[in-house]
């Protein structure tokens, strides 16, 4: 039992000053999506297997973390796997508990998943995903209020981003345009990687996939759209004016920058084309959110479904949202040096801890300051040599350190010290718990 | 596929307003610990079954729920188990990272862990614990603020209880005065019965265990002891004088109740030699809280334990934590209706959708509600019928409700219906943010 020990490949510990700030980003979402009027549900880290099966495609199938049955059953085929993502358990909870819910339904969840992956950089096989989705409503004002928290939670963390947004029905729209309907997923696709390999390289894809050289010349011209997103739109108007639905979605495209700009949106939203996002359940308007100045993947998307619910035997209910990837968020704002000082500082004061009737009238102060909110601590050793005492309190970041020592109790007085300026002073019992008080109003406690 | 989806057994969905209720417990609980200068981390929820086998005796690795391996190792032995309490990953934590941890160490943890235990009332496969510890100390100021958390957080539930109070040198010192300290573990085991099968059983129990009725007879003067804390010490020191362990771990009752009484305690706090808790490495006090109005097992335990981390190689660093039972806690709190009424209410305005330009005057009202940290929603969809927007509002419990319709719209107004009285009244723009505003002082809003 000697050995070292560790922890499963692409997991991680999160240690203190990692947890505060990952809770800085947690809190934030929580924050906005409840000023947006959503709520939490949480639900179990496993489902049955034949929950999560057939609903990631073969490949999503092979990445489930499958629990061994105990007991009696340990010989047979597993019967639970481990959480996949948050949006099929939500699906299942929706037609599970359908007759106590209130439609439309607003809800928001930030629970981890578990994909059996590689592992690698920034991938993990344990990640948090913070999910908000309202079901039951074909609003638009949904997918707005959509873009509204996005606005808002990236502007609460300081970090500048444009939300891509495009359509299902457009890329459908697209492919009717084309003459080829039935090759939607393979155009989708293939205009995924348009900003990666390029336009050749995308026809070239087309191509391998059997597409009529006809058809992918109607594609150019959308490959090239250039312009802002109502010259986009009104070009690509022209361009889908034979798809019904084609139409259709520009129309709620439209309607979407219509309202955003109406409120005066400050979020920089691009309508590209090139969006499709992988997972084939969205149906209309798509979302993805890049960081400006942070070379990283895309650090939230989701999009509308029509029938998400379909899969349980609930179907026709649409339905929109979005999720947060919080590992990638913590990397941009890691890298770009974005989470505030305060975040990793908890207790505000350490007491020293000089003797024991010294502890005893520290310990009675501190009574009174948490009563009134302040964190505050003494060091656990009674007559431990203050130099260490002092190094504890500096290797955890406590910006002051209180002294009672046998002086002090005569005086009745407390002296104070600035482990940030070194500075040091004598202060009356009063004007000491007034000075932690100040403390502490206007800066918040870490979660 | 169209069977109606259900979760595995022993586990459970939380609704909105079963997440807002248990969520009101773990802040508690997050609050409480952070005044004292605890601070969180986390662990993954797999660890390697080499890091749990043996920890839990051969009756909990039964318990452990073990995860198939993926890819080519997929026939082979399980290498993952999920995480079956914080104890043990907390200490596989401090040992792998004992060089960047800061000790004494003072952390918390509030996770859930799974256990793969036959599903019963009151007893899931899937639950949470709130796990309080501090390490790398032998101070008994630690126990004392365990006691103060203890007081705190059930003080600020609303949940009366009794701390017991029992000390492992004790045990092992009845052990050694009755000539039998090999039999520990049988003693210990037997006179936790106590309470439930009574003095006789305890004693039959012990014979049957092989214990010389001469030993058993030096026992009945502690099972019968009785009268204050003091007078109970006062008496076991008298019957262990000849025990050194004994007598050391009466003194540290002593004084972890002197230091109490010092600071005027309201909790109660009963020396009760019946507690000896399960696990077998506490090594000096041990705790356990009831709630007194409520019939239920602990809801809150802990203890001392003096080698915690000698099973990951890192022998003889001492500690001493509590863990707080969420779920139980729950069950008590829902049981005698303790928990606020605010704990389910999110949103308190929800603006009704009576067409799109009374929509888009609803949206900037709203934003400028939300800037001010005002939960605002905003019914989706635009025009739908009035009664359905009131029964939402009702059935969520939103408490008020904005109509902006062509009457306010033209002259400016809002009008606001207060959904518990009924009462509606016409206010110019202003005054309606201003009351919102103050409408949200003083009600927090629940995570």
């Amino acid at each position: 039992m000697a050995q070292k020990p560790s922890i499963p490949k692409g997991t991680r510990d999160f240690s203190q000053a990692e947890t505060a700030r990952r809770n800085y980003i947690f809190d934030t979402c929580r924050e906005v999506f409840r000023l947006f009027g959503y709520a939490p549900i949480e639900t179990p880290a496993m489902e049955n297997l034949s929950t999560l099966m057939g609903k990631y495609g073969e490949e999503g199938d092979k990445l489930l973390f499958k629990i061994q049955n105990s007991g009696e059953k340990s010989g047979e085929a597993p019967e639970r796997g481990l959480r996949y993502d948050l949006t099929v358990p939500f699906a299942r909870y929706v037609v599970q508990h359908q007759s106590e819910i209130v439609f439309p339904f607003k809800r928001f969840q930030i629970q981890p998943v578990w994909r059996a992956d590689r592992p690698q950089k920034g991938r993990y096989r344990e990640f948090w995903q913070c999910d908000v989705d309202v079901i039951g409503s074909k609003s638009l004002t949904n997918e707005l209020e959509l873009t509204q928290i996005v606005e808002n939670i990236f502007g609460r963390l300081g970090i500048a981003v444009t939300l891509k947004l495009n359509n299902r029905k457009i890329l459908a729209g697209i492919a009717q345009t084309m003459g080829t309907p039935d090759k939607l997923i393979d155009i989708t696709v293939a205009i995924d990687k348009l900003e990666k390999i390029g336009t050749e390289a995308v026809k070239a894809e087309l191509q391998e996939k059997g597409l009529p050289t006809e058809a992918i010349k109607t594609l150019e011209p959308i490959l090239a759209l250039s312009g802002t997103n109502v010259e986009k739109s009104d070009k690509l108007e022209k361009i889908l004016e034979k798809s019904e639905t084609g139409l259709k979605g520009i129309a709620e495209m439209r309607q979407i920058l219509k309202m955003a700009a109406e409120l005066k949106t400050t979020l920089d939203i691009a309508l590209d084309l090139s969006l499709a996002r992988g997972l084939n359940y969205y149906t209309g308007t798509i979302f993805e959110v890049k960081a400006k100045n942070f070379e990283i993947g895309s650090i939230c998307g989701g999009g509308r479904y029509d029938d998400l619910t379909g899969i349980f035997g609930m179907p026709g209910v649409s339905g929109v949202g979005i999720s947060f990837g919080a590992d990638r968020i913590y990397d941009v704002m890691t890298g770009l040096d974005l989470f505030p000082a305060e975040t990793t500082v908890g207790t505000k004061i350490l007491f020293l801890n000089l003797g024991e009737a010294e502890q005893t009238a520290s310990l009675k102060l501190l009574a009174e300051l948490r009563k009134n909110s302040v964190a505050a601590e003494i060091y656990p050793d009674c007559g431990a040599k203050i130099k260490r005492q002092m190094e504890w309190a500096n290797r955890k970041n406590i910006p002051f350190v209180a002294i009672v020592g046998e002086n002090e109790l005569a005086r009745n007085t407390i002296t104070l010290k600035n482990m940030t300026s070194g500075e040091q002073k004598s202060l009356p019992v009063l004007d000491f718990i007034n000075f932690c008080l100040s403390l502490c109003k206007g800066i918040p406690l870490t979660t």
